[in-house]
């Protein structure tokens, strides 16, 4: 039997002080839903009284499908010149009627006397008889002990007293905050090994910010030596530098050191819950993000991938299904034959390594690369240059000339782009025009106008992502420019790429090898 | 005198390693001379003979301002079946022409039997003459030992054998790498404990991946257990999860124990080194990154803003200033204007709050921000906003009208932009004419043939970077386009803005910017 620690999630509290985190209500509540799904034992969903966000997710939350002895809302030990039944923050914790709430208190004795400007032993009562009241009125009262590695290397006895007075008011856990994320991991180690020498088996938790980038690594140091509840937040979201990213902190606590954070067979929703989240929030996934990014099991190297290829031990410290994830392999200049050939298959297209073709997509790849293409976010023009130069490719249409106009005549007026396109299919010459909101825009109108009578399903096409990056090349010679393009249908979505000095000759060619990649994707499926 | 630990900087050959990492050889000679002004003790430039990219560094590095002891090139330890005269991957470390070479070997024994297929003694003689060969040749040789932490576990009776061969052959250094980036923390410290009975005050080094988001954390307890260099890269690039961040790396040993990796007096140097080296490779700053990024030490809540107020290490681990950084107290928590105030002094104008046209500017600059305008980078267009607002702004000309056509006849044929503008300085109407490699190129020197002979010191200025990022807006609206220039003369360098849907119109306004402020400086320096 595995040891079991307990979770708590603050995605919706903590997490929510980042600054590029909000969430509505019914996102609060759906986020809740899918924690909840996934195992997490305690989910805070915030601090009742501070904003009316937080008072109506409590409100709503009853009426999902979250069992409520999973919910837990946070606040502020009383205030000084209060009792516990007079005080409105300890009263608006009361009201979200959540079993389980949690109350943050100083532990640092220059916060006591500076900023609450109190007596050091007025706090201990304070600390005590909040913990005591709360504890009288719901299942379970946690107590946070805000800033406690800052003040136990500022004041260690006060410190201890300051844990001593939760203890006695038997709060349920204990949790030892970072909250300055300034503290290292020996350092962690150390001083809880001090703290236990005073609570023994009492339950203490951990919450950690990353200020310092140790956050994951905290917490599990903080667990290896006798933690029992880990807080974070779903991909580290949280003020400054955010707080411990759970999407680490378990599966690191889970595969390396078989403590049960989430039912075992959950823990494989790990990415999904990462990037569900993420959505909900609008926010981009980090595709180098341990254990749940799109690169976290990528291999680029060729060393690493014909390795892989035998032994995917050899260059992953898991297998990336246990948390959701799976291995990829990347193209690019530092790869060789073995990374081609992987890749091919992925696409569908059957190539043998001994093939002397072979040799001249590596060579005509090395050349591309260092003109300044790149096929990474760009596997379509991958597939084509592949496909092109071991002579598989049937060309769909030519491409005779193109232009385009960008022309405003006036301050006031909004400025105009009209393309011009001359194609040829088969036999047949078109020759056509579009406008545009801007000259990509208008050649893409352009040329899909052109092709729609002889291939009318590139109509289902869009372009929905344009990247440019202008790279310096070497000396003497003039900057090119780089552009990526994303493409979807309602089947997929694809990227090509187009390198140029002309910016416009550069779209155009990714705009050419996205459509010919749809055209191709077309007629493989009606085969 | 506190220790000196070494850095080792691998951006410019692991940190390539990452999927959205691409540098030109002209970007790596430039980052190779920012880590070299920064103290970074060792650059690691790449891999000769794995790519042409590489070789091209070596060549270019010597013709720039890096001693050429700061530069080190990687490799592997020779063939089970070549000597070292006759290997080529260690013919090709030695036509580097460097001072410094790294080689990697293998530690675990599953490598060496699975991977190599050669006998585990075979294998520690290839470490061995490998390492005593490349010390016959250059100042420093220093021994990567692959996969050490998962060979120590596996065998470590055998991957200590490794070390010993390395030892024997007098590598400068031997550098334990989590090559899987699987290890955790408390792990790092048994082990290193356990290697140093074997190897006494012999240096080891350390080099950690992020694939358990502790690379970090593994890095400081590596320190604070007798490791003297450190491995990684600039804001943590790398495959898959990435290295360990020297931006954390860094400040953590610096600022919480002591040692010096980087002169004390250029540690505030740390921001722009992380800033810069992320613009040439056209990466999104990470505003969360521990002590370099925007929101490092920005505040939100209520609480937090008035407790720093009154002392800012209530909520900040360490002086912002000293990496570089800075306080930032979230808009949400400032009013308009002192915001506004705020951000002048930023950029170094004086306004005077009180100036009812302050609120004007404001107003303005909301509006501009929720299009997708950013000043960040573009201080040039902010300052002329801000002038033109407040009515300090005397045009220098109008810009009447443009059109620029981009063509290209055949598919052989190299494209062709030309643009015609029509402008009025004064009484004069200008409409002239010019061609360029691209559209923004063609309207730059068109613009600037027009205002040449009221202005001829417009000839001193020339484009330097062009960024387009496109923006999705919010619901039911077109995605935009922003444009940011930047432009130098031989006195200074600055940055502008443009937004539109069009992305030759935002280019428009970025240009026009950048020429309206030169002419605004030229006149200020003159009066």
């Amino acid at each position: 039997m595995s040891k079991k620690i307990e979770i708590y999630d603050t995605t919706l509290r903590d997490g929510t002080q980042s600054e590029d985190v909000n969430f509505t209500i019914a996102d609060k509540v759906k986020i809740a839903e899918t924690l909840c799904d996934f195992g997490i034992r305690y989910i805070e969903g915030g601090w009742p009284g501070s904003n009316p966000r937080d008072i109506g997710f409590f409100r709503e939350v009853k009426k999902s499908s979250v069992p409520i002895d999973h919910v837990a809302a946070f606040g502020s030990t009383r205030r000084a010149k209060r009792t516990c039944d007079n005080d409105e923050n300890i009263q608006a914790l009361l009201e979200a009627e959540v079993p389980n709430l949690t109350i943050f208190g100083k532990t640092w004795d220059l916060h006591v006397t500076e900023a609450l400007k109190i007596e050091l032993e007025h706090n201990l009562e304070i600390i005590n008889d909040s913990i005591a009241y709360l504890k009288s009125k719901v299942d379970r009262a946690f107590y946070d002990a805000e800033h406690f590695f800052d003040g136990f290397k500022a004041n260690k006895e006060y410190a201890l007293k300051t844990i001593k007075a939760a203890m006695d008011a038997k709060a349920d856990c204990i949790i030892l905050c970072d909250t300055n994320g300034g503290t290292m991991p020996l350092e962690i180690a150390e001083i809880i090994q001090e703290v236990k020498k005073l609570t023994g088996d009492y339950p203490l938790g951990i919450h950690c910010h990353n200020d310092s980038d140790c956050a994951v690594a905290n917490s599990v140091v903080a667990v290896v030596n006798g933690i029992v509840q880990v807080q974070g937040t779903i991909n580290g979201y949280g003020e400054r530098c955010g707080n411990a990213n759970i999407c680490s902190v378990i599966p690191n606590l889970q595969l390396k050191y078989g403590y049960e954070c989430v039912p075992a067979d959950k823990l494989s929703r790990l990415r999904s819950v990462s990037r569900y989240i993420n959505e909900l929030g609008n926010l981009k996934h980090n595709i180098h993000q341990p254990y749940v990014g799109r690169s976290a099991f990528a291999h680029k190297g060729g060393v690493h991938v014909s390795a892989i290829l035998k032994n995917a031990r050899t260059y992953e410290h898991i297998e990336p299904e246990l948390v959701g994830n799976k291995q990829r392999v990347l193209l690019s200049d530092l790869s060789g034959k073995s990374n081609l050939v992987y890749k091919a298959k992925d696409f569908g297209l059957d190539i043998d390594s001994n093939d002397p073709k072979v040799n001249s997509v590596v060579d005509r790849l090395k050349e591309l690369e260092n003109k300044g293409f790149q096929y990474e976010g760009a596997e379509a023009s991958f597939e084509l240059l592949m496909r092109k130069t071991m002579g598989t490719f049937t060309p769909f249409f030519d491409s005779i000339s193109y232009r385009v106009i960008d022309e405003k005549r006036s301050n006031s007026d909004n400025p105009m782009a009209e393309a011009t396109v001359m194609i040829i299919v088969g036999e047949e010459q078109e020759h056509t025009a579009a406008s545009g909101n801007g000259p990509v825009n208008a050649l893409d109108r352009a040329v899909r106008k052109a092709l729609a009578k002889f291939y009318p399903r590139i109509a289902d096409m869009e372009l929905v992502d344009y990247k440019v990056r202008i790279l310096s090349s070497g000396e003497g010679t003039e900057s090119v420019t780089r552009v990526l393009i994303e493409s979807k249908d309602k089947d997929s979505t694809w990227g090509t790429v187009g390198v140029a000095a002309n910016i416009v000759d550069a779209s155009y060619q990714a705009l050419m090898d996205s459509i010919e990649y749809k055209l191709l994707k077309d007629k493989e499926r009606t085969n």
